[in-house]
């Protein structure tokens, strides 16, 4: 979970990490845009929903609020129910995507970074990742691949950078560090991520060739993990594991638009409320909103099960790809 | 953290674990209770606000929807803040208010169980609290008191009895087991509580002789820790570390209400909300509130750091009061 | 690991919980107890070696300073090795072991008891195995059999006691506290073992219908978990993770002894040494044994890893077991 | 706990990482060794003993096995106790300590690396000192000074690098990547050192000014953290908390030599043992040592306690030295 202080800026505005989820706000509206291509598969033996979202251009860019790239959501309703044979199926679905998007003939460095905070449990998600990780850069170093039993090793690496209040540094100055020290080819960052909607935590798994971007990720930079900042090309894999509590209380105002527009008696007030304009939605849910809700998020009671359980199906998935 | 179906019902209801709480809503509708006496008081030093709800008969219990008996609350808005000096204030007035309801004359025993789940931050408070504590049973069974090197030794023990997803058994019925086997004078249940306003969060140490009682308490102690269930009277020590995810969006509803009150354009229609009785209400409300809430909770982001420290605080107010 | 007094005293007597090493101490001296019935047996494909150590009689309790009942011990050189198939493997092996010991054919309960200090790396295998496994009692409790999906399930619940150090109370306090009052048809302890040699370390399970029965367990069942203390069959399952530091010194002592019967110059000396009878052998060792050696053990480096996977083993043998 | 393969190598040497051990065995000796200077100083209020050893040139650095440098250590037998304020004694005097090697007239930035496995109890102080360090440099760096309310702060950021079996690189890697991109002025790394002696356990902090340097130190500076490999000074502060197995085989030796110096049908065969020189003594304990003792490690049963306690006096040492 990034905490940076544009979070806070937008807090209003659609504020999501799924593209799938930005892509749907569009289509609320029915608008198409220009430069976005989307394209829907359903996998129905293993009942996971695949998204592909591909953002080609700045405008695009700049509509969905996320910057320009490949963008693959899998979606899978029972990736909350405990089922060693399910999830071996959505980590083989995982362990796909990312082949396509790291070209494995060859052998590979892959530097994986478990971002976020293992002491709070929803945002434990990268930490326990690396964790079940099969590490190998040290043995390959230290006694060849031969000491594998292979011909062909990929370099694995695994860094738990922890969060700005533990170390006082930002993410990126640690993986910088590390990256041009080690220079792997690839970054795998994975993190839990925040969701619009509390229907899709713990329920999608979103696969970017972008990287981390904090904020809106169009135009700033500087603190994300991606190509850019790193020098190496950088894959995020993330779960939503909550929802800014700032959500919610949107969700409720639209809620309540909706409901009130279905309601005998509170038609003329939610038609009302149906004309404002952007702004003043945005004045009037600031006012509603108490101050107190920044810097809060909403979660599950029995997150500590759901992220150790996703955190082993992703480090499956990437033992998997990379075995 | 309590997880019983019963909280669900009354998820519309004013619902908080703190009896302050409960009589401020009452005092916002400018209600006065029979059978609830309310005393306030302020150490200006420390900046400790204390504020002791008796309840004195079951009008009371049924009104406040707690059980009759004592509930102190003490308040310190800088109780987030890292201050060891500060926190070694609010242990001692902890420690002065335990010495109130336990007579420290003779020697006791006292068990001090941590409720809660230790791999869900917010709610790892009781957990955190027993690994601090000054456990001296087993010491004065198996060398005597002199092995302390005092005339006058009270005898702690402790225990983290988990959560039903992990254990499969009730709270109470591990309580129950080890109480009737070791016997203490007292017990001492220490808990993370839900607040009904985010404001309270981390900032309030409840103290009750009342024991845990989930629901409503009114009524129903089949599950409680208290007196009744556990024969030896049950001191409750909390501290809200989180809010339900509902109530953030039943708070936002009365801002709405309250904001529309006060916009020249809404007023109309914020009057006409006003006027919808507690049922009406109550339907609205159900309507706009996703079900995806229910189980959810909201808490701030750095709970790691604060339920650690909060942790120490009331350990050591335990410590103090009973060596 | 057990922590109490009569450990020390035997320290340098023939120290281990391995049935199969108190065994191997009499074979070594060619003696046969009257009373213990020893069947060996070897699963090539699994690689697999399992021994059944039967104690008749007192004779056979007291040669062997165990407690009658059966032993069965798993032993298995790769179980080090981080392979998820052959783990697989001595999981099913476990399974059937268990099924040995506890009829299956009607619905059973079973508490599931995990030993040890989870804050002390190789003394966490108990708490580590109940964190993996599946508890249904809560489930069947509140929405019947019908809502796992099967006509028979067994009851499984779990705790971790803790250790005295923090708890102030004994393991068997807690444990009978709550046996009373919920119940269960059976018990299952499972602890980390002290072996006798560090080539036995994390590569041994050993299932014993007695119980733990900590101290020599002949005669003293005071603080033991067995059917005697607590009136339920109890079954303990056990995995040597460390080694008493006063057990290498007195491993030393006999290689010193062993090394010099062949080492020309020295043969004189050795066979002096050894004509030596236990008393002397006790007084010499204890003359050179470093008092600051009580209280110590002796564990590999990568224990974390070790007994993490190890955990994950039992707790699957379990599983397999009881669904 | 570093774990390279020269360790090994030297096993049956004088294996440890404290200087004032080191020095020990040269006394024992009666040798005096020309570059190193010894001073010792005793607090008798406190306690505490500190031995000051210098280390002038080569010879002595060869000779001692250690680069050339200071060293300084505070021996306090209480260590062990858990008495909050003998245990902010030891902190004040561990802050002079850092003040003689750090300058702190004009406000310097330092990185606080936090050496060792975090899930290997006894290796993981160095973790457990940079959980409760106060981190200033992101708070510094987004707000300024004026935050913390003060005209001069130092700039503190912390850094757990974990092992190479978790990460797959060495953890000068991942320290000289963090270095080389923040730039602070100086480094100070916590690790949990080796001792020769299990009397030293717990109740020795050693300060040194020469980094961490495995091995024997002397020429091979490769994989240490030291102002050659970092470019910038490093402090390292490191309490034993383990003795290699492998050294309490050898002590034992000793101790077998003295005895039977002292026992009167056994002085022959000491007497022939002692006229042994030190390759002859290496090839008999080389035979009598289990070769299942390499990597395993030598601790106290209630370590977790011990670690936890003594991480925190050593981060409030910091805290105090830098705020």
């Amino acid at each position: 979970m990034q905490d940076n202080k544009e979070k806070e800026q937008e807090i209003f505005m659609v504020r999501t990490d799924l593209a799938v989820e930005a892509k749907e706000s569009f289509e609320e509206d029915n608008v198409e845009i220009k430069g976005v291509i989307i394209d829907e598969s359903y996998k129905e033996e293993q009942d996971i929903k695949i998204t592909r979202v591909v953002i080609e251009n700045e405008n695009g860019a700049k509509a969905m609020g996320k910057p320009m790239g490949n963008y693959v959501t899998l979606e899978a309703p029972n990736m909350v129910v405990p089922d060693q044979d399910y999830h071996r199926e959505i980590s083989k679905e995982l362990a796909e995507q990312i082949k396509k998007l790291i070209p494995l003939e060859k052998e590979v460095s892959v530097l994986i970074v478990g971002l976020g905070n293992r002491e709070v449990t929803p945002d434990s998600l990268g930490p326990n990742v690396v964790e079940n990780l099969l590490i190998t850069r040290h043995v390959v170093r230290e006694y060849g691949k031969e000491a594998l039993g292979k011909n062909k090793v990929n370099i694995i690496s695994g860094i738990v950078p922890g969060v700005m209040a533990q170390t006082g540094m930002e993410t990126l100055e640690i993986v910088k560090g590390v990256v041009d020290e080690t220079k792997p080819d690839y970054v795998i960052a994975i993190d839990a991520l925040a969701a619009r909607s509390t229907k899709r935590l713990n329920r999608t798994i979103q696969i970017t060739d972008t990287g981390i971007n904090p904020g809106s990720g169009v135009g700033n930079h500087r603190n994300g993990l991606n190509l850019e900042s790193l020098n190496v090309p950088v894959i995020a894999i993330g779960i939503p594991t909550v929802v800014d509590a700032a959500t919610i209380v949107n969700d409720t105002m639209e809620n309540l638009i909706d409901a009130m527009e279905q309601t005998k008696e509170l038609k003329t007030i939610g038609g009302t409320l149906k004309t404002f304009d952007a702004n003043e939605k945005y004045q009037l849910i600031r006012e509603i909103i108490s101050p107190h809700l920044n810097g809060m998020f909403v979660t599950p009671k029995d997150i500590d099960e759901t992220v150790k359980m996703l955190g082993f199906t992703i480090s499956e998935g990437l033992n998997m790809a990379f075995s």
